[in-house]
């Protein structure tokens, strides 16, 4: 499977995304301010992956200090965390990460200051094995709604890449496989930024999966002759109505979707989840600068100052989706604030297939 | 007013569409194989803009062929003919543009063959003007739909450059500034050759229309928040049941403005109205070459090797089609085959705003 970072020798390694599919490199990663590079220059992209990455620079710089008290190496950690969170500011999952790493350090002040730079290499490692076993067990349970011989189609980049391994959007179609279902993946190409061409085509093809790329425009005629069997995309953020929010073009996939009577699944680690907003359209949206889509790969393809609108990301409503796989079971998008009832017996809510 | 096509000093003047829109550049054709390869290779595309060419290939052709009777002219000329038909399989502007070629010749027989020869190049002049006429009319019948304050969304390129002049899809919003609305446009980049971003974006721009471009993607999201008052596109072909065959994603527009509650209309010359195709899912679907989605202006996106489906068209089925607007006026799609009723008032048919 492809890593998209890794701890190893005391260094990070991280896999240079900005050059796939076409250069393969990894960086070595000796010191925090590297790690954050690649944050900020999207060398490393997708929730999960960058909070991992996060929790690994702060190990990594914590190696590096000299300290004689726990307050003397606390304060000379505190604003590698603050760097950390200034590389994407809106990312939740590194936020999450920071907030893991800092009550981890808050936990353990009586500790030897070498057992808790060791600790904080085990509390990374851990973050990235967890979120490895979460994208397995949302394998799990899509694979349910997987049957042999299904064409699955994808939109953006919720593969390994995105994640610590596995992938969210990725996993049911993996563990289909592992069960022995024959499966076949349609990338939507996703511009602007060509996730599902550059990277979802790639790591697919490094894991064997039979993968077709087709321009955004497409797919909504393949529904129609009938060769799509389902879709499943990733998520940024899943809100208490059920409304998701995931990268530009996924509400219309969802519409032709409903349209032509396919399945549209949203696979959605719970830790995505985030039932404090009632309602989808009350997500900010990211504009993000015109060039990703007045230029590709340093091409300029527009006269020369037209207006361009480019929103990141876009709202499905609940209505258009058949259900949010988490890595707690699978769920029709109004339960999904069922999950925070306490006491509440999950087999309940549950989609069984 | 851009001129995509022109017949000057017995050549043909053909703008290079596939070098917008940072370099102007014509290319002066002066054999019809030139002509025919500009058509292959996108240079000059659109359906109108193709029928003009082809049109003016057999014209060039003429001219150096050497015979003594009309058959062995004609015999000689038949081949120019099937070669342009040859070039775009899908295209009905081109087989409509040879039938009428093909009629002027016969009805002509008894004429020397010096007479056929400049007939060939005043008809393929006819066949241009004619097509800024009907382009003309196609917008006064379409303005009426288009309000004070109107932001119009269109895909792929149905303007200026895929006509003789004025656009088809661009004529109700060219008419609709002349009746002094302030109208803004919106432009689907139009993946994978882009025809919006670079031709749409280009033209509207030259003709001092505010245009914004978006891509393929955000078309969905824009509609949601009431961003878009009407959708007009071209079309290739529209059959009898009022199926519409366009450029790929057009079929996606249809679906997204029909679920947002918005207006889709189809601005159709009558020569692209193919009625001996009883529906929209018999029209033949041109599939181009794989490089058109792999690689954008020269640069790869996709890894080495990976499968990829391109179908040029999509059919947008008669259900999503608010009205068709023709030179003649608008139709319910419906409508569309009671033009070939013999004695019908077309005005009863007709719809008015």
């Amino acid at each position: 499977m492809v890593k998209s970072i890794e701890w190893k020798d005391n260094k990070v390694i991280i896999l240079d995304q900005s050059k796939l599919p076409l250069e393969v490199e990894y960086i070595e990663c000796t010191d925090y301010q590297t790690v954050a590079d690649t944050i900020k220059s999207l060398k490393i992209r997708g929730a999960p992956a960058i909070g991992i990455a996060a929790a690994m620079a702060v190990a990594l710089a914590a190696q590096d200090i000299r300290a004689s008290t726990f307050e003397t190496f606390y304060k000379k950690l505190k604003p590698v965390m603050e760097t950390m969170l200034s590389t994407r500011p809106t990312a939740v999952n590194i936020r999450w990460a920071m907030e893991r790493i800092d009550h981890l350090l808050v936990s353990n002040k009586e500790q030897t200051i070498d057992k808790i730079k060791s600790l904080l290499i085990e509390e990374a490692k851990t973050i990235l094995e967890e979120d490895i076993e979460v994208n397995k067990a949302i394998g799990l349970w899509g694979a349910q709604f997987i049957k042999d011989g299904d064409t699955v189609l994808t939109h953006c980049n919720a593969g390994a890449l995105a994640t610590g391994g596995y992938g969210t959007a990725t996993a049911p179609i993996l563990v289909a496989r592992e069960q022995g279902k024959e499966i076949r993946v349609i990338a939507d190409e996703t511009r602007p930024v060509l996730q599902g061409a550059r990277l979802t085509a790639w790591e697919l093809k490094m894991a064997g999966v039979p993968v077709t790329v087709i321009t955004d425009n497409a797919a909504g005629a393949l529904m129609r002759r009938g060769e799509i069997d389902l879709c499943i995309v990733g998520t940024d953020r899943t809100v208490r109505n059920g409304d998701v929010a995931n990268k530009i073009g996924t509400y219309t996939v969802a519409v032709l979707a409903k349209e032509n009577g396919i399945p549209f699944y949203v696979a959605a680690p719970t830790s995505s989840i985030d039932l404090s907003i009632p309602s989808g359209d009350l997500i900010p949206i990211e504009e993000r600068p015109a060039e990703e889509v007045t230029h590709i790969r340093g091409q300029q393809i527009t006269p020369d100052g037209v207006n361009v609108i480019n929103m990141a990301f876009d709202v499905t409503p609940a209505r258009y989706v058949t259900a949010i796989i988490t890595e707690k079971g699978a769920f029709r998008p109004k339960d999904i604030k069922k999950l925070a009832i306490k006491g509440i017996n999950i087999s309940d809510i549950m989609i069984k297939q």
